[in-house]
């Protein structure tokens, strides 16, 4: 089998993340030599820097694998999406995303203000026929294996169509990114003991039993169950996704530094800490969302992966090899032709 | 000021809970002789059974401060809420709800059934004038203060006026089972980022802008600002609000084990870890539910308070303390006083 990914480019805006164009330097030559991605790159942002700081580093790779792709403009995290992209066409970002557009790459990997680059990518790559939104996903840790979360904010006011979509994306995702061949999708729901879901769910549910052949659909899961690592999908709609998504973050933070704080109190409890320091630097690297750290915008007729505006070399080097293989997997192509199926038994089962 | 919780009395739906009778026992006895709770009780349950029980522990308060209800069946958890209610109707939970219903109990604490007490309670003692559905609440804990957070299922398909509502029974709750004189309370929504919050939510800010001296509105807050402790009240619908909650549950065990397994790893973080063990214990405690474990079936004409199904003597206890406090804040009167000036604000600007 040909490795796809070599002939492969990826558009990296360089500029967008807090950590600034060397941190993407950095996170480049981690995707090949650590993780031994085999695509081209186009590193879009400041010529003259972007040529300074290659220049620093003693280059492992082949050359005429880098190219710079000079834009004079950078979007600002705090800078209104849809006029930031009317004002800045000469951005980092927006010029990343009409390489894409032009075919000039394959996919985009950018840090920087997520709703310009969904709203960018959005207007400039089209949603694919025959899906009306798009949806952001995530890759979260569990018990066992980690698990794709979709929607986690695209779309905060979804439909049951919307959520047929996303099953579909979602397990597409799983596919590309975590290698799983028949990915288990579950609907994220609250308890029968409290009363049945809601109607969206309720509805969504009924469809999602239509898929067999499509997804691999099995069943509703509760909050509770979020982290055990049966299923490798958990759909849900972009509102409920986002506040999952972000409180469990806050979560992780508020435990760790409680434990800090009780860890420090005396100093029998600090010489134990610093004897088990590994363990925690352990869990950290177990629970962090720096391996999978590409959040790509699902659905469109483009790979554009999203990554933390605080995101690291590693998360960074991660994205990019998630890019790599999207493309590998000609995600798109099989996104496209799963929806048609879908529709269509939709379609023929609402009209029979 | 007199105590009014002296003469108080709480109906204890003894059958219900995982840990059985015996558990609520001394459930009473935490409540009374380590939180100094002053009200009277009435153990609904096997008769002979509780009286046994009784027997066993010496009681340390005045022996007519308890009395025994018997009531001869028991809804089980996995039992369909109304089946089991229509078929039950001598078991605890009914017999208990009944005693509230004819005025011999002023509040109810029962670690049962969830569905069954929630519409065995709702189809008793009915929800307030003026307001249309009830809402599940519950305290957590955050790196500041503890916090209420409501809906956390009761009404999975929330409208505006139903956030709104839930915001007053949130403060209300706040105010009388925290002591907080005016509780900040902010609506959980998504951020600006991705869009800003869905329809429902920015209906409701609306809405919850005209509050102004009936609650104390501090605006939208994102999840990962919900552990911060900046506010005191999280308004949100049951749907996302029970995930939200279950999800942090799940989260909370699923970091405790992975924490639990690095540290068994070698012997050197198993001597670390065994010197720093208090740490871990001081850590629980702060972040465990136990002290605050009573979730009211807020909006009723009656004090209903569900605790864990597995609720242990700590959390019942604090079950039967925060339901002294309703009964003794007065409550329901101060909801249905600000049920009814929020209706009105609301309804004077619709109108003009």
């Amino acid at each position: 089998m040909v490795d796809s990914t070599v002939n492969c480019t990826i558009a990296v805006d360089t500029m967008g993340g807090d950590l600034g164009p060397t941190e993407f330097i950095r996170g480049l030559f981690y995707a090949t030599e650590e993780l031994k991605l085999q695509s081209n790159f186009i590193l879009v942002g400041k010529e003259r820097l972007l040529t300074r700081l290659l220049k620093v580093r003693k280059l492992s790779i082949d050359p005429a694998r880098i190219k710079i792709h000079n834009a004079t403009q950078v979007i600002g995290m705090d800078e209104k999406p849809i006029q930031a992209l009317k004002q800045k066409k000469d951005s980092s970002m927006v010029q990343a995303i009409k390489l894409l557009k032009d075919g000039d790459a394959q996919a985009v990997v950018s840090c920087g203000n997520t709703g310009a680059l969904m709203a960018g990518g959005t207007l400039r790559m089209r949603p694919l026929p025959g899906l009306d939104r798009t949806a952001l996903a995530t890759i979260v840790p569990s018990r066992k294996k980690p698990f794709v979360l979709t929607d986690v904010g695209a779309n905060p006011e979804s439909t049951a169509i919307n959520l047929v979509h996303n099953s579909v994306l979602g397990s597409n995702y799983a596919k590309a990114a975590l290698g799983i061949e028949n990915p288990r999708v579950a609907l994220l729901t609250i308890g029968t003991e409290e009363g049945k879901g809601n109607t969206l769910i309720n509805e969504t549910h009924l469809q999602l039993q239509k898929l067999t052949g499509i997804i691999n659909y099995v069943g509703p899961i509760e909050g509770f169950q979020l982290f055990d690592g049966n299923v490798d999908v958990v759909v849900c709609d972009g509102f409920v996704g986002n506040i999952v998504l972000k409180s469990s973050e806050a979560l992780f933070g508020f435990i760790g530094s409680t434990i800090k704080e009780e860890l420090l109190r005396n100093p029998k409890r600090k010489i134990g800490a610093a004897l088990s320091a590994s363990a925690f630097k352990d869990m950290k690297v177990r629970l962090s969302p720096d391996q999978h750290a590409g959040a790509p915008l699902l659905g469109l007729q483009g790979n554009i992966l999203k990554s933390h505006g605080s995101s690291n070399y590693t998360a960074i080097g991660n994205a990019l090899r998630i890019a790599g293989d999207l493309v590998k997997h000609d995600m798109i192509d099989s996104i496209q032709s799963e929806i048609n199926q879908a529709n269509e038994l939709i379609d023929a089962t609402e009209t029979t």
